[in-house]
Order: C-alpha cells, then structure tokens, then sequence
C-alpha cells in the first residue's frame, strides 16, 4: 500500500515514467498505479475505466502498453443472418460494438429481410495478406537483375518464411521498379491469423538474407507503402489484400415492399445516384457503398480486429437493381483483413463476441475460421447496405435517427 | 426470475425477436435477457460481456440498440505530449484504445521526442461539416436554376437550420450539376458536436422547405456520397470535412539521434521512399502517410468518436526532411470529423478518456472543445508519424512487434 | 545556296546546334535547313514534312522551336449536331482530327441521333482557370497568417494581375496549408484564351509583390501541380479547371431503335455495366464514360488546343438511363480546358478547324466564343458517348472496328 | 466538274450525307467535294485544309472518316538524345509536334543535359496490352465456376486469338468479380502494333467461343472499362497497360550548374514540394511528375500513336534527388500504350517522324520496332522533367514563357 502511493507520487511528478512502473510491482498492479497517477496529474476520477472484467496485466505489452483501464463499448445483436457462404452457412447473430444508435438495428433489419429471402450467397473470390519492403539498388539495370534474381529465390524465400511460422505461407511476389528503387510485394497465406506480425518477421528474414545474398541491395524499409497497411490504397482494391470476398442476394418484391418499405425500382434509383453517380463525382477510392465502414467498424471491434485496417477492409462496390419480381443486390469487399487467431481476439469479451460466430481460435482445417469470418463480415456489410438503400428510398432515414439516435424508441 | 426464464425461452426459441424484448422489461432487464438468449441460440457462455459498468440500458436506442453487454478495450497513456495549440495547450496524456501491442509504446516515443523538442504547433486552417442530398430536377436548365435559387435562399435555409437547434450554424452550400440531378453540400458549424445528426435533421427540414417551394426538385436521398460519410473520398480531403488540422516539430539532431536512434537523413529518406514513392506507385487516396489510421482509431474508439469515419479523418500527408541541425515533421489531417458532446461521447468510460484530455462536454466558448480535441487527435497522429518513421530508419520496426507484440519486455 | 550548304554540313556534323540556324538565315530557310541536317543524320527522306502550307517560321519560338516541317492529322466531320447552349445554338459541323478509322463516323452517328431528337442542352455550370505556386514560410503559424495576408491583399492581387492583361481578371485565391508550405490556387478567367501563360505571368508579377512585402513567404516554384496542369487531378475534377460543362439529351424509343439499333434498356445496362461498375473497379478517376478523350483529343488536335490537357479535360461522368419512351443521356466534363485566342489557334489550318464551328478568335462580348467552343466539345462528347454505348449494346463494336479500321466500307 | 458541283451543292443542302459522297466519286474527290460543301454550309474558306501531300482518299474509313483536309501540326526537334535502352541506343533527334512554344525548347535543354551525363538508361519492366470484356451470370456460385472454367480454358483461348494474327499472343487473363458479373482482362502481346483493335478483335471471338460453350454467361460488353481505354485508371498504374518503362540518370553537379542553371538541391526541393506534396494534395492519380503529358502528347501526334491514350501513357512518377555529386533522376512509364505498325503509323509524316527515330514498321525480331519507341518516349519525357523542375528551381519558367511563347528568342 505505502510503496504503492510512493509509486504513484513519482509517476505524478514525472519522476517515473509510465511505462516504468512495471520494472517495480506486476503489471496488474501497475494498471491501477498508473490510473491513479493519471488521476491525479489531469484531475480527474477514473471509476468506470477501472471497472474491467479482463485482466490487463495478462496482456500487457502483447496487446497494450502502459494500460489504466478498458473502455467499454456497448455491444448489439444484429441478425439473424442467414449466410449460405463455403465456410459459413446457416444463420448468424452478428455482435455488433458501436455507440451509434440505429446502427444495430439498420443492420437487423437487413438481415431479416435477407434471411427472409433466404439467404445471402457469400464466396471468397481471392486470398493473400501482404507486406512489401522497399530496397535501393544501384542503377536500373540492377534493379531489374534483382528483380530477376527474387524471382529465382523465390522457393528460398518461402522456405525461410516457412520456417518462421507452419501457418505462414509465401505464395507470390510483386515486384514493382521504379528507377533504382524495388518493391517486393510478398503475397502470403497466413492461416488463421490477420497475419501482419507474422509476415513482418518472415519478410525481415527474407530482408536479411538478401542483403548478405545480394549486398548492392538495401533495404530501405520493412514497409514501402505498396503492402498497403492502413492507408486506403488502389493497389489493395485492384490486387486484394486479405481476402477479397462478394455476396450477393435476390429480394422478392413482397419483402421488398413489406419490410423494406419502398420497391425496387426506388432503391435502384437511390443506388444510382448515390452509390455510382454520388460517389463517382465525390472521387471516392472504394467508396460505392452506402455504409460499409459502419458495418465493418462495428464488428472489427466487437471481434478484437485492427481497427485501423478499415481504412481497406470497407472499401465496396454495392449494385441493386430492379430484377424480374424483386432486387438483385451485390457487394464485393476486395481488401478484408481479419483473424481470429492473434492480436485482439484472445482478450476475453472479444473472444466470446467471436464465440458467438462460432469463429473463434483456429479453424479445422487451418484458415477455415478466418475464411468464415470474413464471409460473415461480407453478409453483414450487405445487410447495411440493403437496410440503409432501403431506408434512404423510403425517405425515412433522417427520422431513425431523430427517433432512435435520441433514445426514443423505434415504432 | 421466472418471467425472465419466459422472455429467455421464448427468445431463444425465435418467438420473440430481439428488439421486442424491451417491450415486457426494462431496458437494463433487457440486456440480460438478451444475452442469456444469445448464449443458448450460439451455445455460448458471455461471462465477460455481462462485466459492464455503464448502464447499457439508459443507452439502449440513444447509443446501441438491441444490446447484450460491452466490449472492453485495453486503453494505455502515450505521453506526456507538449502542444502548442491554439486551443490545445500544455501536456496532455494521451488516452489510446486498442488490442495491438507496441502501438501505444510508439506513440509515447514520439509523443516524448516532440516534448522534449518543445512542443509540436497545432492549427486548424478549415471547419465545416457537410451533408450533401440529391435533387432530381425536370432538365439541365431547371438544374441551373435550381442551383440559383437556392442560392438566393441561403439565408433562408440558414434560418431554418438554425430553428433545429441554436449550435448548428449552415456556412456554405458547395452546389454540383450533373445534368438533371443536383447534389447541394450544406457544410455547417455544429459547434462540439461531430454534427451528422443534427445536420441531418436541418437539412431535412430544408429539404420539405424546397419540395414544398420548388416543387420539380426532387430529393433522391438525404446523402448522395458527396458529404462524404465514411467512404475515403477526394471530396474530403480537398474541400475538407469537420476539421482541416496541421501540425509541425522541429526536433534538433541530438534527440533525433538519442532518443529516435537514427539520423535526419535516415528519416527523410525513408520517408521518401515510403510515404512518396511508395504511396503515389500504391495509388493511395490520402495516404501519404506511415500509420496516421492507427493513432486515429485508438483514440476515437478511447473517446466516444465514430469509427467508421476514421475512412476521411485518418487521411493524411505527413513531410520529413532534414533541414539545419534537426528534422523537420508535418502533418496535414484535411478531414477530421470529431465531437465531444454527442455519439459515445456521454458513455462512461469515453467520457473519462476525454475528461483526462480535459476536452468533455461543451466548450466555453463553444466549439472550442472540439477544436481542443482535433488538434490533440493530430498531433498524437504526429507523435505516431515521427515514432514510426524513425523506428523504419533505425530497422529495428520488426525488432519491436516481435518483442513487445508477443509479450516480452521493450528493453 | 551555297551558305545553305556549308549550314546544313556544319548542323549536320553537330558543330552547329540546330537551334542556332536561325541567328545565320531567316527563320523560314531555317526550317528547310534544319530538316536537311536532320535528314542527313537520321538517313530519312522527310518528303511529307516539308510540305506544309503553314508558314513555320512565322511562329517559330511562338509556337514551335527547333520546327523542322508539319504533321498533316486527317481531318474529318461529324454532324450536323444540334445544340441548344446557351453560347452555341443551331447545327454544327464538328472538325475531327485523327488516324482512329470508325471514329469520325462513331461521332457522326450520336450527333445525327441527338439532332433528330431536337437536340442536345449544355450548360457551363462553373468557370476558371487555375496556376497554383507554392511557397514555404518560417513555421506553421507563419503559413496561416500568411493566409489572412493573403486573403486582405485579393484586391491588390487582381489589380496587379489586371496590369498584365485586360482579359484576364483574377476571381478567387484557393488556398491549402500543409506545415510550413502554402499552395495558393489563383482562381482566373482568362476571357476567350486558355490562359495559362497569361496567368502564369501574371502569378509571377503577384509572387514579386509577395516576396517584396511579405519577406519570410519564398516561393518554391511558380506551380506545385495544385493547378493542377497536364496531370489528372481530383483537385480539377471537385473544384474544376478552365470550363465545367454539362449535356444533356433525351432520346425516343424509336430513334434509339432505328437508328442506334438497340434498346434504352441494353444501352442503360452497359452503361450500368462498364461506366459505373466497370469504372468503379478499374478505380479511375473521372473516368466513368465510355470514351470522351476520343472526341476531346480529336477536336482538341483540329482546333488548336493543348492536346497534353486532355489529362484532365476528358474527365468525365456519363449517365444513360431508360425513362419513359426513350433513353436520358447526360454528361459532365469538371474541367475543361479551351480557349479560341492563342495557343495554336491561329496556325492556319486549326483557324480554319476554329472557323468551321463559327469559334475563332475574341467573342463578342469577349469570352463568349470560348463558352461556345466548350459546349461544343461537351455536346461532341455527349455524342461520341451515346454512339459508343449503343454500339457495344448492339454488340457490333467490333465488327464496326473490323470493317471501317481497315478499310472497307460501313454498310 | 458539273457532277462535283451538283453533289457539292446536294451535300451542302443536306440532301446528300456526308458520308454518302464517297459512294458517286473516288474517295479522293470525295474529300474536296466534302469540303467545299463544309465551306458553303459554313460559310468559310478552307484553304489551308485543303493543302495535304498525304492522300485522304487512299486512309479514308481506315485512318479517317468523312475526310475534308488535313491539320497541320509544327513538327520540331529535341535532342541529340542519348539513350541507353535495352532497344534504343545510340543518340535520337526527338521529333515533337506541338503549338506551344518553348515546349520543344525545354524537351531539348533536358536532353542536352542528358546527352553530356553519358545518355539515360531505360528498360522496359512489364508489357501486355489489354481488352476487359464483362459478363452477367447466373449468380455468385456461377461466377466463380466460370471464372475457374475460364482458367481451364486459357490455351483454348490463346490459341483463338492467335488464330486471328501470328501477330497477337494472349499471356494472361485477369479475372474479376462483383456479384454475378465477371470481368475477364485479357493481356496480349501485339507485337510492334498498340494493338487495340487486333485484340478487340481475337476478344470477341472468344467470347463467341464462351457464349456457346458456357451459355449461362452472357457478355454484356467486349469492353468493361477495366481495359482500362482512354479513361486514366488506377488498374492500368498498378497492372500496367502497354508498356511499363522506367529510365534514370545521373546527373554531375557542373552540369547541373552550367547547363540546368541551378543545384540539385533545388531541383530536389522543388520536386518533393510539388512533384510529391503538392500531387498528393491534389489527390492526383498517376500525375506526380512536372509536364509528362507535354512530351508524350507531342510524340504520339507526331509518330501516329493514339492521342486519348495519354490519358494512360502519361502517367508518371519522377523522381528527383541531391545524391553525391549531382543530381539522380529518374522516371516510371506505367502504361505506355504505343506501337509502330497499324494505327496512324503509316499516314505519309507521321511514317517519316518515325522513321527519324528509326523505328517505322516491324522489327526484327518482331515487337523490337515498338519496344524501342516505347524506350524514346519514356526517355523522352525524363528530358521533360529534368528540364521543366530545373526551370522551376531556377525561377524562369514564367520568363521562358514570356520570351519564347510570344515569339521572342531565347537569349
């Protein structure tokens, strides 16, 4: 107690960093040594953010540094979903953490009138997580000899991924030459897991055999900026990164009137204007969609995903169109990065939002967990879509949120 | 109980939907219910979803709708970090939400390169948030005068905005033509708030406003996907959306070497090749930056921000050059949506993560909260740029998620 | 003769820089000189190249340097198109230069369906040329007072920039921040000109003034592509560039039937398809037509335009959609870059091109002949769009490639 | 004579189409015929048009329909330019046809300062043209069976298309898929021709092969704008178009000086402030570089290539960097869509601006002739951009302009 209240003094005045904290008592302990130094250095009473059920000593450093508490973000359920996806198939409660209201239940509603249909038909059309250093050759003409040369090696290279991980899977290299400069794009199969820790380590393997094997090139950085990481990139909407999953459903006009309140042809007309003309005059990069990043913001969290991976992961092109007796809606996701293996999906109340799903963990066969997953998501993302559309052709979408984002209750 | 056990059969049983259960209980009644549903629909056992603190059911519908528990995210401090805002003033503790190990860690390096450098300036040059319906008008002709004439109405939309709510304030409206249909981009001043409802709501009264006295305008939709919400769009980053933020250091040498472990030239060259070179050949839209996403959604998801609009607010150009006896860093964030009144913001945990900040609630005078909050949020993104920059410099990036991603001590 | 001679040996053997024949003969023999030098040292007979009826060395320097004799470009017409502008009214005979087989008829055929629907409306919906330097100031706080500075001296600005010319007047400064650095975005209208040299100068005088009384602003360069010229740009395509121009046509059933044999239903579909879909994927920018650079390149060559600025000024957005008893064509060119004075409008044979369309030269009252030449190429765009997209409903785009390519003739 | 009045006067009252003369008169007095109706319709005096050495009558449908005359464009020359390419070496005379003055002047400086640095060296790094035609299946599940079935029958196709020329070979087919559309871009090698229209050609027979075998796919277009054609596409700057070409040199500081007029610091500064800031702040797509667009618009009108396809070919990343004793410079081509038969390659001038470069025609081995074109252009526009940020640091862009676009000497 007394050494407790000395530590806390000295990380009040500065005189002990933050992350120093731990060298002195365990990391649970130096959770709430921390908290009460912040406390008293800004004023402030931390109640709520000292009232968490995980044990953040566990995680410390694997999973956050220099922890004072959690941040409780309210969690819905949307669904359920019925998804006659390869790897998910039947019917879903999809677990969504968000502080927005009307978001869950815009989701839900989409999901009914999906599963009412029927289902939604989800498929992943490619795979491949990547990561591309950057290296500095002499001139061009060694560029382009070492372009050569990693296209030789490349069994080499994936052996010493390989070796870094059973779950790690080398599976292409991209090169890109500009000048003297070399991107080496490395395509991977990283299992279970999102995979970027993984691969960072493989590639810097590959990195320092290749400077020892081929020493006129240097490695600038473990990233170029061509993996792409968090930045919404053309190069990820165009090659994919993680997986690049579609889905797609038919509503019957029936459902289209009673559920979703307008018809067809309106939300076509929505779509168009919206999602195509709309986006097309905003120079969007990936943004013919509605909403997608609302979706996939709402269950990234939930799941314990990287959230900063939706700047790719929401990139979409949705279509509706007016089809025979009903609509025909689509979406593709070419750029989905998610796991269920690693980074956040292990702290416990994200693990059980995954439970929920039935993806947590690793999947039998490896990479069958976060293939279902990310067909979830994709179903998920069209049943905003759908809702939203809806919603907007029904001229109503101002008043769920006047009604339902200011506590009043949906009639 | 036994009314409890009732609600929970039927509800796991598909007889009582999800959202109706709030019908025959509180709605703090309601969350349990709910949950002990989805655990014997999904098989499940949500222990620690249950271990909330905050009320799920004085949110339900404001916040989340058909809510089972909370989500808890580790939040760990970067900093002390020095600004030199012009709202923004002092040392500020950092408070960042996240399951990724070693993100906070590079943050607070940053934060501490930046401090002992003096400090980082802050300036917003932009406000104004948007939301951008679209008309369809008989023809091209009547879209001209269409346009005209709601230009002559601006003060009169600007009144009726006003009527919804006394901190909503219409600055501009930026009108687009595409043949019969036109888009108008009300962009506002919604003081603290981040705004999209309140705008919303306006604009919808504006919208019956000119059905009614301009009645061949026919609004398609309330959004066309030129405000841009949460899809990455051009239109944001050059016309900006919420706050347009910059922010700069200058840090002398013998830091950038003591406490970065590199070189200026290092710094500028990896910056170079990755956030140039490398951005331009992945054809980024606004990602001209290392991992700017990252700082942004850990302390959205921290303060109560929406994540989905990390899409535009984690857009970025940040500059690295060396220049005298230092490194000079910039950053440039052109569309950073962000409130402290509204959205998350009032949930418990949130709101403690911005009272450390001391950025909760209302401003005096208002707006000046939310202003506060943009320019912390760039320059922790700053902090991040700088941390991580240096680390590519120094090599040692995959060094750092291999011992502090998998629980080993950063030494 | 001789002294020819002795000219053509000493270019021919490098002694003589082919840029200096012109300080020993006149600038006309110059061109015969030099083309002979070349003809010896690349072993060619440049027969073709010496026969032009355009006199070389009257605008040697002005037009052309180092002018060694002329590229013919076939010129054919499309039309009778009818356009109902607001600068150009009536039927017009559009000059089409290029070596595209099947792309004057194409053209043609669109034109002849909008005239006998009575016509295409256009409208220009926004207007202004653009020169953008950029500068660098002391620090961040320096930038945005140097901004305000900026925005208080507008008027000294276009005073200083009416001196240069009285057809080029200055309406707006767009001006962007990034740390240290400041794009100022001069917003002109150049009158009936293209405008950049005009406005360059003009920036150029407005940068002396800057440097002499606002010391600590140096300019980096006269432009920093924020103009943006000569690269495809979102800044062009959201803020425009030079002319933004809308069309418009409504086509009957039974024209689309007859004469563009197929369906408002198949061309709406392909445009759904390709323009919207297709473009969205492709992730282009501004590219969500069907092939507007043809039209625009081809006029652009025939009237003496910059044909490097089709980079942005064939960015555009085509919409087809089936309405009624017909189909709605419309289109929007952002940023459309003409003018009918200067540039290479006077060459003989491009005034002719000029004059054909009733264009050449100042309008009366000035500016108006370059808004009519800009709903013209808008209205040829428009054309060339509704012809193509009918063509690939049809499925005979590549039997109209196969005989017309290559020389037989359209049945 | 009598007959050439009656169809004049016939043709200029609208009884007689345009594209009618052709069919009572050779071509080549269909062209007069044609133009002197224009003239009375017009009322002009098309003189100058009218004075063409090319026959129209010999290209008419294949290079140009309803021809009236030629344009007449300057041609001038650039250079020596020595260029170490793969196919091109040796040094080149430049021909640029163009109306801007001081354009060839720059083109000309830069590749003087080449030429004395030893010459520039290019190479070629990827090649494949290509046609993206889109098709609507039944559903999702059929979609990705096709797209598997289209993998099986890759040689089936390759030898269809081979079929249609010993010229055109298919490499690749990149498949894509939204929903129940797939896009399938096929990647050819045309040899020395661009290639369009033999591959638009080989396409559709395939797709006539696919719409038997595989009935339930049904081609909606032969092309779906992931070609991506004319429009500038992040798909072409990532997968590459044509050629992708990148060139460098290194230039030493007294050339720098004496020649370029200014330091390699300088020229570096102004190419990360504007060629890197300021395009990323523009939100370009491909354009970070200084005027590649001028140089490949002035070579592809003087050499016959298409000029829409700068839309693509101009795409462009210099770079410009202080390096040592000098300057390093290089440029990266990623779609440069040219070749040296077919096209307008063989109209009489554009055939001598070609041969000037010794590359008209076929090579041997075939695909020489156009891949050493390819080397020129791209080192070409490297000339461009040393010469134009060269300018740019040296202050006197607006000054060259002054002098040399207003017909006065460069001193």
């Amino acid at each position: 107690m007394e050494k407790d209240e000395v530590l806390i003094k000295k990380a009040a005045s500065g005189k002990l960093g933050l992350h120093k904290i731990q060298d002195f008592v365990d990391t649970d302990k130096a959770v709430e040594i921390r908290r009460k130094a912040i406390e008293r250095l800004t004023k402030t009473k931390l109640e709520h953010l000292a009232k968490h059920s995980i044990s953040l000593g566990a995680v410390t450093n694997r999973n956050i540094d220099n922890p004072i508490g959690a941040i409780q973000v309210p969690v819905g359920i949307a669904g359920p979903l019925r998804i006659n996806g390869e790897y998910a198939k039947g019917e879903f409660y999809i677990p969504l953490a968000t502080t927005e209201g009307a978001l869950v239940a815009s989701f839900n509603r989409g999901a009914t009138a999906i599963s009412e249909s029927g289902g939604c038909t989800v498929r992943i059309v490619k795979e491949g997580m990547s990561r591309a250093p950057v290296f500095k050759l002499r001139n061009i003409q060694d560029s382009v000899k070492f372009r050569d040369w990693v296209n030789r090696h490349f069994y080499k290279f994936q052996q010493i991924m390989g070796e870094e991980s059973k779950f790690l899977k080398l599976n292409e290299i991209q090169p890109f030459i500009i000048g003297k400069r070399v991107f080496l794009r490395f395509v991977c199969d990283p299992s279970d897991a999102m995979g970027m820790n993984m691969i960072t380590i493989g590639v810097n393997k590959v990195i320092d055999f290749i400077e020892k094997e081929y020493p006129s090139a240097k490695a600038i950085s473990v990233t170029g900026n061509l993996c792409t990481d968090k930045k919404t990139s053309a190069m990820n909407f165009i090659l994919g990164r993680g997986k690049t999953v579609s889905a797609e459903v038919k509503i019957p006009e029936k459902i289209v009137k009673e559920k979703l309140k307008t018809t067809s042809k309106n939300i076509a007309e929505v779509c168009y204007s919206k999602n195509y003309i709309g986006s097309a005059r905003a120079a969007t990069l990936g943004g013919f969609n509605a909403h997608v990043a609302n979706g996939v913001a709402a269950i990234f969290i939930a799941c314990g995903q990287d959230p900063a991976q939706i700047m790719n992961s929401a990139m979409a092109i949705t279509t509706a169109e007016a089809e025979g007796d009903g609509a025909y809606f689509s979406i593709l996701m070419p750029s989905l990065e998610v796991g269920t293996v690693g980074g956040g999906t292990s702290i416990a109340t994200q693990r059980e939002a995954l439970e929920i799903l039935g993806c947590y963990g690793a999947g039998t066969p490896p990479g069958t967990n976060a293939k279902k997953f990310a067909e979830i998501v994709c179903a998920n993302a069209l049943a905003g879509e759908i809702s939203l559309l809806s919603a907007l052709a029904a001229g109503h979408l101002a008043r769920a949120h006047a009604y339902l984002g200011r506590g009043k209750a949906l009639k």
